[in-house]
Parts: structure tokens; sequence; C-alpha cells
């Protein structure tokens, strides 16, 4: 295949850059864009984590605790991350309830400022009957002493 | 009741106090949050008179005129700006559609850095033979240098 010839070079030369890319400092003052995306995607692998082994506490964790978080889905507003977690529960925990699988895709992390992001996705949900649901949502970020918190979640089911 | 006599005397230090807001270049510094909150809600005001005067153009304007605008509604997304005045035509200006009154509510900005804010709203709208629906969004604005645009648009109707 052409190019075949250079290959060798080529490798060395990646490997250089990859080094190269650790080891610099100015490289890791650039990487900040990538951190936050990094520390956001985290926050919300575990979020999915927590839902998949049933652990509403743990998956709210990833939410502000703060009686301003605001939470909006098709249509409706909810205020306070105590009311978040107690429409989670009546949704998901109640009679005749499940949470099922929760995956989360398609995630598009943009840096806003020093301490803000916004992320945009999609959600699949699959109950154990073999049902699946999806949506999309977009979540506004903002970082604390204790880390990437969502302060405002806009989640919309499709129809 | 208690406290009393010291009002003059509060009266006069709230009012310097007040001056000194005006005056003061330091205090005018601090008022870039306000600034802000208007130059927002002047593009929102304007994007309503747009649209009650029938101009999509012109509501369109209040958004980034670009492929990576984004759109999402009740469980569908839609890319690009173009692609978004499209969708809107055929909503609400294709054979038996109509625009409506278009009013704004309940607006809340929040700034999350130097050229980034986001705002939570209700919309409300009234069709001509009186049939209204409402709905939220949160909006993702930047600011470029012909003005505060919506980025990111995720509306949700009430069912």
């Amino acid at each position: 295949m052409p190019g075949d010839s250079i290959m060798p070079k080529l490798a060395v030369v990646v490997a250089f850059g990859l080094l190269m890319a650790f080891i610099s400092p100015a490289s890791s003052a650039q990487s900040s864009g990538s951190d936050v995306k990094s520390a956001i995607e985290k926050v919300l692998r575990q979020q999915a984590e927590a839902w998949n082994r049933h652990d509403l506490e743990g998956f709210m964790s990833g939410y502000w605790n703060s009686a301003d978080l605001t939470f909006f889905s098709t249509g409706t507003t909810t205020s306070g991350w105590q009311q978040t977690l107690d429409r989670y529960r009546k949704s998901y925990q109640s009679e005749g309830h499940e949470m099922g699988k929760l995956e989360f895709a398609d995630l598009r992390v943009e840096e806003l400022g020093p301490d803000a992001a916004f992320v945009r996705g999609l959600y699949h949900m699959t109950m154990s009957g073999g049902k699946t649901s999806h949506g999309f949502f977009t979540l506004i970020f903002r970082k604390f002493p204790e880390g990437w918190k969502i302060v405002h979640d806009h989640t919309s089911s499709a129809p």
C-alpha cells in the first residue's frame, strides 16, 4: 500500500510526539479543555453506573445539592435537589416502576468559562421486558470545590 | 419601633451608597452582570417581536448563523441555522399552520463566563382561534462580535 516505506519513520515521529505530549508542561497546560471533558464525562459515567445498580442517591450525586438546582422535562419543571430525587423515586422506584438500564451516547461537552460547561447528549433506557425509550438532554455543569455538578438539566423524551 | 431614631442617618448612608453605585467606575465594572442580562433579554424581546410580525428571518437573527447551531425539541434534534429556519417554516408557515402570538415569561439569565450565559424560560403561544400552548426552554448564549446569539436551544412543549 502506498506510503508503506515511510511507516517506520512515521511511527518514531508519532511515538516521540506522544511522549512529548505527556512530558511537556506546555502541552499539559493546553490540555485543560480535555481535562474538563474527562472530568465531566466521568461524572456522567458514574451516574449511569449508579443508576444501573439502582443507587438513586449515587446517581443524584452528579447534581448540585441545592434548592436552586432545576430540572426541566417534557413540559414540567422541578426545582431543588430533594424534589428532583423525589421525582426520580416516584417515576422509577415506586410501585409498578423499574429503573431499567441507562446508557448515555453522543456526548458533546463544551466549555463555557473557567467553571462552566454544557453537555448535549442522548440517553437510552432498556426495561426488563425489552421495552426501550430514548431522548435528548442538555446539562449545565458548574465547577464547585467538590467537583463538576449539574446545576440545570433539560431532558426531553422522544414521543 | 426600635431603631427609629437612627433612621434618618441610615437614609443618608443608603442615599450616599446609591449615589456612589451610579458614579463609581468600580461599581460600573461590577454591573456587567446586569448588562449581560439586559443584552440577552433584548435579543429575546426582539425575537418575540419579529415572530409576532411573522418575520421568521428576524426571529432567527437571535440564533448563531452556523452549521453548528443545535436545536433540541421534544425528542428530536436539528443541526444548523438553515435547517432550524426550515423546521420553523414547516411547523409554522406551511399550509394549515400559523405563527400565532408568542410570549416569553419567567426568564432567568445566568452568566457562565465572560462570553457565555444560559437562559431558562417559559413560552406561551396563542393561536388565532384562541387555542394556546406552552412549554419550557433552555438556551445557551455566546457573545460574538455581532452580539449575543443562541448557540443551542432545547425546548420542550407541555403535553
